[in-house]
């Protein structure tokens, strides 16, 4: 983790831009923003009107996945990249390249000196809980300049708060004793849709990544065993060469690991509790845990449904030998298989988990402790319990203690509606590895993030639209949440800059921005300011640290602790409200009739 | 673009490391795999299976969107992720930290030599069209090695494929005549979700997109004009210094282009034909056209609906200054608005077109052509139609040639179904501009390639699944396109990797993989082997080029107009028949009885 952590509260920009690293991705750069930041930016240079100070606000409109809730993420990122904002010389070339060539030699020494000492940033805290309408970011500076910081700005955050709130979802879901794995590399938007994925869940509550990538660039703690093809790749245990295995004190060696793997397999197969279980277990699923379990003897974790699925239904009506001569095809094959609803799922009881046993009992022998299982098909809820059964009766039956806490952990195409099932359900899950669905936000893929400019040379602009929602509120404004009395968050307010701040104890009135009727008085137990300054630029402004990506993590889950629970439940959740100061209220209303151009009557 | 162009047709694989250029993002790298790659990789190790020779194929299982196609994209990346795959110092401590400190050292020796030398890659061509089960790469070699591929592969196909696919439908809705443009780097999954999007949609079909960094790593052409801060930020004409403008030819200066305009405007209000149509246009909205027409004479191209939506709404039955007064609040200054299905559009073709097109004819005194307008919001149909009127109409009223077929431009929350829509109620639209459900696949946020064993030591595998659609197709494989007397292609086919190959005017059969009873007799007029090779290793084969972008989207826009049309439709399109040979499909079903573990009957 190459974060800069030598983040002095006050220091000039130069030595700032020094300390903060760049952005993690270093593709990351001026470029990185859509081609009208460079003609509107010409078009302002051309105008004289470049350096006009001007703020905008960072914000989305709704809340994604149906919810009440956001959490931000991506300022780090953005403090990387503003701090190291400057042109590369080939870059300002290519810029030239793509503009027209009437375009004045000017423009581009502009392009050259510029780097974000003029700008300045205001946020919300990295991890935080945050609703809509209420700014994220405040950016002020000259209007080139943060123009051209909207399109990356957008980028880095959107996907980054969008992704920390599914995490946050899931975890929601999954409740707070459940192990969250995220597994969602192969199947996210690209290599940093991964990277970024892998750390945005860890800061919206996951436990661990499978990607090995993100667990180097942000000290995310890496989870992984083996696939359905490591076992493939086994034929029987007739294969495995090197046999040996010490004991986990060193004391001695086991000099035939294998037979000692087959000894417990027969040991479970007649013994009292399991007699007619199982009959053969598969033998290339025996020879990878075996092998597995030797590679890995401290950390046995094993992949128990290969051997799984449609199988279980074909019954003993024909003998090997004959099914395989015969040469049946599909259908005639699926004719003879039998009936019972979970039929399909025996084979990972009589065949994975058996085998797993095997190994972890032998293992255990030799003084180590065997990890778990992973189950990735099949009814998740139902294998979980018949394997915690399982599990449970070879404590009994042979004495181990603690056999039947194994860890179970379940994989395949999970997702917060998956998870509130087998909790409906019922299930003996610890543990839940996903990754489609939470990696690329596959219920809701974007959050609409939008950078509205809401000042310019201190006159308000305000951005009407037909569609209230889409109305910005304009002004340079201050943020604060207000808690109630049970301390939990009871509205965000929004007021003019220079408004005194709402204060513990005293009643202010909060209103609807842009519906007349809805309003409350608040007197708050505590107040908090929403935004901090993250980016100072030159002004002698102190500069808030950015804290390590666990310390986020953990503001993230104290924070969505404080929420009061209507706002986080997933059906029907109560909208926390948001509002503006009496007084910005009324003007942004003044503001709305002032810019608006006025119809006909004819 | 850095992409490599030497690619000799054979040579040694250390020459070909050299000319193939790494990955487009840097974080791309070894350790951008799963955790589990690397445990396997450890006990494949540590069991001396490592060396052993695998074959996996890597395919998705359903297209996606509803539809009966996919286009193949992502191959470039793969190729120049393994031409550079070796491990860092750095990574193979990053490595040894990740697992348990029991691993021996011997195994980090192993990683540290390891390259892609001993892989060899087949592939699809990039841009052509695919289909489910039929593999779009087939890799080769030591099973550690392709294992620590797996993931990485995965990830830079999956997204790449989804993204050009989902630009093929949004082409294929549009139309060939419409130039559709990516406009979506904001709302994407992260920076090079941004930059992966732009270079695919480019490749599925798109024309341009706004993103400058693709447009410089990609040479995908450039767009983009101005946005609504930029009109907002301006106040008045009277605020614009520098007035002065060259003809087009450099003959002569007009001093006052501002005066220019402002006479256009009149005379435009007070011809007959518009006489009535508009009154006083938004001042701010002048000024920022006048503007940006200064900065881009030969590119003046404007954003017209800023000032649009629900203002037309109030009518004239309070004057500006008493409204202003009032302090007015939103409940009640819709209670103003008037009636009428769309007089919430008025405002378009009350100031923006007018604005636009007093710009625009100034422009044309002095010897420039104005590109055209954006819209932005509102019935995009509604305003296409009312702005062209509006052109044709200067057109004829002032004689200006071709002002009638400026290029109007439509953006806002578009997808295949709003393009579609569009269509049904006819517009004048010339190019979209398309975001967030382009670039993020908001309709599917994920495809879901997998990558599978099908052989091990010359002895093919087969993954079973209770579900069908998820068996694998075993061995080590060839596949055809087989085409009809039409010209279309009819049937892909699968065969084992040492039967002939199907023959131009040799019937053959042709059998659905699991369906006994589905097959049929094709006698091809045409034969195309889909699997190349573009990675041969150290192997004496010969390597396929790298095209570069351009030539592989003409590829793919040349594919797709060889498609029968009933698989490209949108609503109920056929299946495309994917099939494997009578051999085959006796030996998957053989392996399937073989491999399959038999119930007991109690």
């Amino acid at each position: 983790m190459e974060e800069a952590k030598a983040n002095g509260p006050i220091g000039d920009c130069s030595g700032r831009t020094r300390v903060i690293a760049g952005p993690t991705n270093p593709m990351v750069t001026p470029l990185l923003t859509d081609l009208y930041q460079f003609t509107m930016a010409y078009a302002y240079w051309k105008a004289g009107k470049h350096n006009e100070r001007a703020v905008f606000d960072l914000y989305f409109r709704k809340n994604p996945f149906g919810g009440e809730y956001t959490i931000f993420a991506g300022l780090e990122e953005c403090t990387r990249f503003i701090a190291n904002f400057k042109f590369a010389e080939e870059e300002i070339a290519f810029v030239r390249e793509s503009l027209p060539s009437s375009c004045e030699d000017g423009f581009y020494d502009y392009l050259r000196g510029i780097d974000c000492s003029d700008v300045e940033v205001y946020s919300a805290t990295e991890g935080s809980v945050v609703f809509p309408k209420v700014p994220l970011l405040r950016i002020e500076g000259p209007i080139a300049v943060v123009q051209l910081l909207e399109t990356p700005f957008v980028n880095l955050i959107n996907f980054a708060s969008l992704v920390a709130t599914n995490a946050a979802r899931h975890r929601f879901v999954a409740g707070k004793s459940k192990m969250l794995l995220e597994f969602g590399l192969r199947r996210a938007q690209g290599p940093d849709g991964g990277i970024g994925a892998s750390k945005y869940c860890y800061l919206g509550g996951f436990d661990a990544t499978s990607n090995v990538a993100a667990g180097r660039l942000f000290g995310i703690p890496l989870r992984g065993t083996h696939s359905h093809a490591f076992v493939s790749s086994f034929t029987s245990p007739d294969e495995i060469i090197e046999k040996s295995l010490h004991r986990s004190d060193g004391s001695s060696i086991c000099e035939d690991f294998v037979s000692l793997v087959q000894t417990w397999l027969r040991k479970i197969r007649y013994s009292s509790s399991f007699h007619d279980e199982f009959g053969e277990t598969n033998q290339s699923e025996l020879a990878a845990f075996t092998s597995y379990a030797l590679a890995f003897p401290t950390n046995f974790l094993a992949l128990v449904d290969t051997y799984d699925h449609l199988l279980s239904k074909v019954l003993r009506v024909v003998d090997d030998a004959q099914l395989i001569n015969l040469n049946l095809s599909l259908s005639h094959y699926q004719t003879l298989a039998g009936p019972g609803a979970q039929a399909d799922q025996f084979l990972v009881i009589r065949s994975g988990i058996p085998n797993f046993c095997a190994v972890a009992l032998a293992l255990c022998d030799l003084g180590y402790k065997a990890v778990g299982i992973r189950l990735d098909s099949g009814d998740l809820a139902y294998l979980s319990c018949e394997s915690r059964k399982f599990f449970v009766a070879i404590e009994k039956e042979f004495g181990v203690a603690d056999f039947g806490k194994m860890c179970i952990t379940a994989s395949n195409d999970l997702n917060e509606e998956t998870l509130d099932a087998l909790n409906k359900q019922g299930h003996e899950v610890d543990a839940f590895g996903i990754g489609t669905y939470l990696v690329t936000c596959y219920a809701q893929a974007a959050l609409g993030c939008v950078f509205k400019l809401v000042e310019i040379n201190d006159q308000p602009r305000i951005k009407l639209s037909e569609d209230v929602s889409k109305v910005s509120i304009p002004c340079k404004k201050r943020c604060y949440r207000l808690y109630g009395k049970e301390g939990y968050p009871l509205v965000d307010i929004m007021t003019g800059e220079n408004e005194p701040s709402p204060k513990v104890g005293e009643r202010i009135l909060c209103r609807h921005p842009f519906n007349e009727s809805k309003r409350a008085y608040v007197v708050p137990q505590h107040v908090e300011e929403l935004l901090k300054c993250y980016w100072p630029g030159n002004s002698d402004k102190a500069r808030e640290d950015l804290p390590p990506l666990k310390d986020i993590r953990q503001r993230c889950i104290e924070q969505l602790e404080k929420m009061r629970p209507d706002h986080m439940r997933r059906l029907n959740p109560t909208p926390y409200k948001v509002s503006v100061s009496a007084k910005l209220y009324d003007f942004i209303h003044f503001l709305w009739l002032n810019e608006a151009p006025v119809g006909e009557l004819q």
